[in-house]
């Protein structure tokens, strides 16, 4: 098994992307990661898509064929990887093993999605197709209600509060501020919200206990990278490599009901053991951590079940300002899901790429972690029935 | 790169299956698969799912993740390929990959489609979505009308005739009323049609020269197999292993319009000549293959651009008999797309699966080719915008 290293990443500003079509936004970000890999006119050897909602918004399927069309990297191999919220992270890990395998030297891995074509209830509805069609889907049930209930279960059993849940919000919506890819930041510009402390300490009711501010909004987006084997990374590139040293993934019941313990995310300890055990880490050699905030509570429990913290003491962390830059480990500075923006396809790409950002120390002082040479991710499919975890390692010179 | 084999194989009926949902058909023909590998209620590390229509037919989506659960296979790995017709073939060649490279050592591929339940020019216009967004979707061009015209410009180059285009359809049709597992089957059982010469030669006009018994019907079933590395096969089944000796992917144009010749299948020809690199055989090296005739000229056409018979000399190898069985190389002994059905997500699947049957030389008299070593698939997406190909070999004993 080769390793495997990103030589190329690129991302899109996150937000309304009204005058694009949803090939635009995948063919805008893989030029900036062909380009950023000095790639330039070569071709790939394949292509992997992350998408959800292509065929029910757009009514468009099979985009990755089209793509290599668009992007001439024709006759590239190419297909388009859905696993709901957690597609970005599945089109990484199916290019990651392919290079792994020998059998393809360079593949582009992008994810994307258009869903401000639907937004309010629809955009709900649109999520909702990920619940399970005869248990959960014809009673009502929707991601930010699955949400609420399982934050007051976690607010019950660890004691969490709704400040701990406002630490989050504030430091992903402060440091959504600080990055020129993420929606929030183009909220800010156009409408001016989202920018002050009262606006967001006072913001309404969604999903009791969940407020508004507690939850993603709908994004366009899209983001990149570009992959080979290691041993390859240096003739092709002089950036910095960014070895994937670990990967991990596991699945969970469909449904909530069926868990045991419905605050237990079996599936996000799995998927971070597997990944620390296949890059011989431990949490304590992370240096800085994309997670899955869809809602803030999920930057809370994932936090835990990846052992950053222990079980009931990662809202403490967020008050305390441990997941804050210059914290013990920083969590979300590009202002996760929950200020970045949350299109599906392309969230689990997009952390990734902040993550290769980081660890090239490559981002303004504002958010950079000083020296960061190991990151992670968690993307979050379902709720929690499908998780992915990403170690990323910079390569020493 | 490890080698890989297929060691179990599972098929459901082909046809109107209105009593089950997608997940039913799907977890039916994933049972029989694992059951046949004798994984009995063992697990397998990961799961590929193939499907095309789940968010837009049935409004569901992230079905592998739901998948693993109905099939008790947690935590297993999982995602869903989509790739148009040819998403069978892209998720066993992500299975491939994935255990070639050495992270999964059992892996299940499983390809479904419920698509009776758009039937007419819903059927169509579903699939017409893997067209271009701009300049082909918005002017009403479908698959059969695409097909139409490549059969009239191959008619005019190579003197193909209706005659020709005639023998595929009798030969599949024929091949499927003998396969319990097509759709033509259900059809004959149900309605008393099909079964009559005569009815398929004046059959009515669909896209000129296209007649209805040209094309496939819409249908709704599912198709799996169970891969692991090939020499793990041995020592967890008893059946004869077979071997994926060769794959191939290429893509071409998405628009018909940007062929510099439209009758060339380029991504036919490149994929079936990677495949044959990889497996270190010729064209005359098989003895059996599975070709993609969503229409009757795809089968002469792909026949001839994988170099079985020289351009123009495909049809009237038909004719002469030279792909039936007992021909020189038989083609299509399932009934293909034409008899077989197309639900699209299984397509690329059940090809493979009728090959594995034929390579363990378990199939009725009636449709076995006597001692078959080696046999190839071709999973056609999209108007051949995205083509994949598998050369199977059965294991020496």
């Amino acid at each position: 098994m080769r390793d495997v290293a990103i030589i190329g990443v690129g991302m899109i500003p996150f937000g309304r992307r009204d005058e694009d079509t949803l090939m635009d936004l995948l063919a805008w970000a893989s030029l900036k990661a062909l380009d950023d890999a000095g790639l330039g006119d070569k071709s790939v050897d394949a292509v992997y898509v992350a998408n959800m909602g292509g065929g029910m918004i757009q009514r468009q399927t099979a985009i990755a064929s089209s793509l290599v069309d668009r992007l001439s990297l024709l006759p590239a191999a190419a297909e388009t990887i859905e696993n709901g919220p957690a597609s970005g992270a599945s089109a990484l890990k199916n290019g990651l093993l392919a290079v792994a395998s020998g059998y393809y030297d360079t593949v582009l891995v992008v994810g994307g999605e258009k869903m401000r074509e639907v937004t309010g209830w629809r955009a709900t509805d649109f999520v909702a197709t990920m619940t399970h069609p005869q248990a959960e889907y014809p009673y009502g049930i929707t991601l930010p209600g699955m949400a609420g209930m399982f934050t007051r279960l976690y607010m019950e059993k660890y004691g969490v509060t709704r400040e701990m849940l406002l630490a989050i919000s504030l430091k992903n919506q402060e440091m959504g501020t600080l990055n020129p890819y993420a929606h929030v930041e183009m909220a800010l510009d156009r409408a001016g919200i989202f920018d002050s402390r009262d606006a967001i300490v006072n913001n309404p009711t969604s999903a009791d206990p969940l407020h508004l501010y507690d939850l993603c909004p709908v994004s366009d987006g899209a983001a990149a990278v570009v992959i080979c084997p290691l041993d390859m990374a240096k003739k092709l590139t002089s950036k910095p490599p960014v070895l994937i040293a670990g990967f991990g993934q596991a699945t969970d019941t469909h449904t909530l009901q069926e868990r045991e313990d419905p605050t237990d995310l079996k599936a996000v300890t799995l998927a971070a053991q597997q990944a620390f055990e296949r890059a011989k880490m431990k949490p304590s050699d992370i240096h800085v951590a994309e997670l899955h905030d869809a809602f803030t509570i999920l930057e809370i429990a994932e936090s835990e079940h990846i052992g950053f913290f222990p079980k009931g003491q990662g809202g403490k962390a967020a008050v305390e300002g441990k997941t804050r830059l210059g914290g013990q480990l920083p969590i979300n500075l590009s202002g996760g899901l929950k200020a970045r923006g949350h299109p599906v396809g392309a969230t689990g790409v997009a952390q990734v790429v902040d993550i290769v950002w980081q660890l090239r120390h490559e981002l303004p002082k504002t958010r950079q972690v000083k020296n960061a040479q190991n990151g992670l991710t968690i993307n979050f499919g379902g709720f929690g029935n499908n998780v992915l975890c990403f170690i990323l390692r910079r390569v020493q010179d």
